[in-house]
């Protein structure tokens, strides 16, 4: 049994309560606590040394990311972040200048979004430092973005540059909170996810939600500068375009909207973000599964067997 | 620098907003989001096998334990838990059974209490199980209970029998959710805390809170068998008394109002639980410091080195 098996197993039968609007399975959790206007977010996530990121990475960054991954998933869901836990699991020969640097990079990166650090605690690991962040915020009931919400003939975007984040994105990226407001705020989002797994596993995350297939053009994945460089000096079988379909942590806006929206979207976008690209990649289709079309035809990407390059 | 002046040093500059009524140093996070009647709390804790469990222990009791942790820093704030969220972070060679065990006890728990389990996440961790916990609740506005609330005067009260937690309740105690219900719904409670860390640190807590100090009566300490017996097969040196004083993890309530309300208090409880002992151990005082009163005189708990038992 892998992680997403187990997963699917343990999510079938989670209490309840009359408070839960979405709970496990979107990018935060949605509850509605009575307020009129607004859901509250809940989520939660932790990085591990060795796993999120190696031991001689700066302190800073290292907080830094623990927060950004919580901040990535409450902009999937055009929420604002209000308030944050952090919990550091450590070894017992910590050393306090080391924990506060930590705490300057999630500080500094909470300051900038107006987030508030209300607590959390320390506590034993006995091999490698843990970091666990909780986030609690908030969205207007009428703009909570799911994954749930695709629907065939949709356009499908991209914010940002995708693979190569290990070159060093996947530590001090910025989540895109402004950029979600601001879509939900000017257009009709169907669905949104922040890319976290990879494009190509998180499209279908989108697919399986909304019970829906999209057809990605090739020529238009965004691919970075950092995948470009890994493919040159890395394996042959492990072109640029598979690495932005396939590489994890990109921590960019994937969503859907009306293609009837798309033109408007981008003549605006380029006035509000100018130095932040935004790309049309492909469509959503109503037959099932994740296809790849490029200069000679159209191929589906499971049976290429793309997944196991994420 | 040790846990407590780390603790102390981060929390000095921590991020703040407009939505924080009490940030870190009580039992939980007090939040405003805009409910007319309610304010929100947040609280995340981790359980590491090897610190607070053996890895020998029954899945099920590790998985309860560590929401009931959570449960019961909700209730010392005389809330309702609302939502949670499951991080579980596991050595590679996890056995799902053994994670489905963890969930059947987060989840029975969960649902005696009206909690919803409303997402986490596995990950990594490479040589023990780590459990992290996050839990949203609500409280009314004007009964949320601080630390710092106790007066001059007031009467300490604590319910349960203490000390020698390890023998057993620390894996299966039940949170004293709906005792902390009835108490503000029938008095005025001034300062409320579970006791974690043990009678006499708490209630430093409390002390530290609220600018008092407290006397106990040595006789009136309710000491658990568990207590006894560990006092009677262990060193000469730790009595059941400090091992009532000294010992974690009793997850009882610890709580003052004023001395007036004590005789009533006993009575109507007796009448609501007749099953859960209910003690006044104690009163706050002006002067402060944490002072136990026995037969041979008053003495200093400070003095007499006795913090070193905790």
């Amino acid at each position: 049994m892998n992680e997403f098996e187990l997963i699917a197993k343990l999510t079938r039968s989670l209490p309840g309560n009359s408070t839960v609007v979405t709970g496990a399975g979107d990018d935060c959790a949605v509850l509605d606590l009575g307020l009129s206007d607004r859901y509250l977010l809940l989520k939660t996530d932790a990085v591990v040394e060795g796993v999120h990121f190696v031991s001689t990475a700066a302190p800073e960054k290292i907080g830094h990311k623990a927060l950004a991954r919580c901040l990535s998933d409450i902009a999937a869901m055009a929420g604002r972040p209000q308030a944050a836990l952090i919990t550091l699991a450590l070894p017992k020969t910590f050393d306090p200048e080391f924990i506060q640097r930590i705490y300057d990079g999630v500080n500094a990166l909470a300051l900038r979004h107006g987030v508030a650090i209300v607590g959390g605690e320390t506590t034993t690991n006995p091999e490698c430092i843990l970091i666990s962040v909780s986030l609690l915020g908030d969205v207007p009931k009428n703009k909570c973005i799911l994954r749930s919400g695709a629907k065939s003939g949709d356009a499908i975007f991209v914010t940002g540059e995708l693979g190569g984040s290990i070159a060093g994105k996947h530590l001090d990226f910025e989540p895109r909170l402004p950029q979600a407001l601001w879509l939900t705020d000017n257009f009709a989002i169907h669905s949104m996810i922040d890319l976290s797994d990879g494009l190509a596993n998180d499209l279908r995350h989108i697919l399986k939600a909304s019970h829906v297939g999209a057809e990605l053009l090739s020529k238009s994945i965004p691919i970075s500068r950092a995948a470009r460089s890994q493919a040159k000096a890395g394996s042959p079988g492990k072109t640029p375009l598979l690495a932005a379909l396939g590489d994890g942590e990109d921590f960019e806006l994937l969503f859907t909207l009306a293609s009837k929206d798309a033109v408007s979207l981008l003549d605006r976008w380029k006035m509000q973000f100018p130095d932040l690209r935004l790309g049309c990649i492909g469509k959503i289709t109503s037959a099932p599964g994740l296809k790849l079309r490029d200069e000679t035809g159209v191929h589906s990407l499971e049976s290429h067997g793309y997944i196991h390059f994420a």
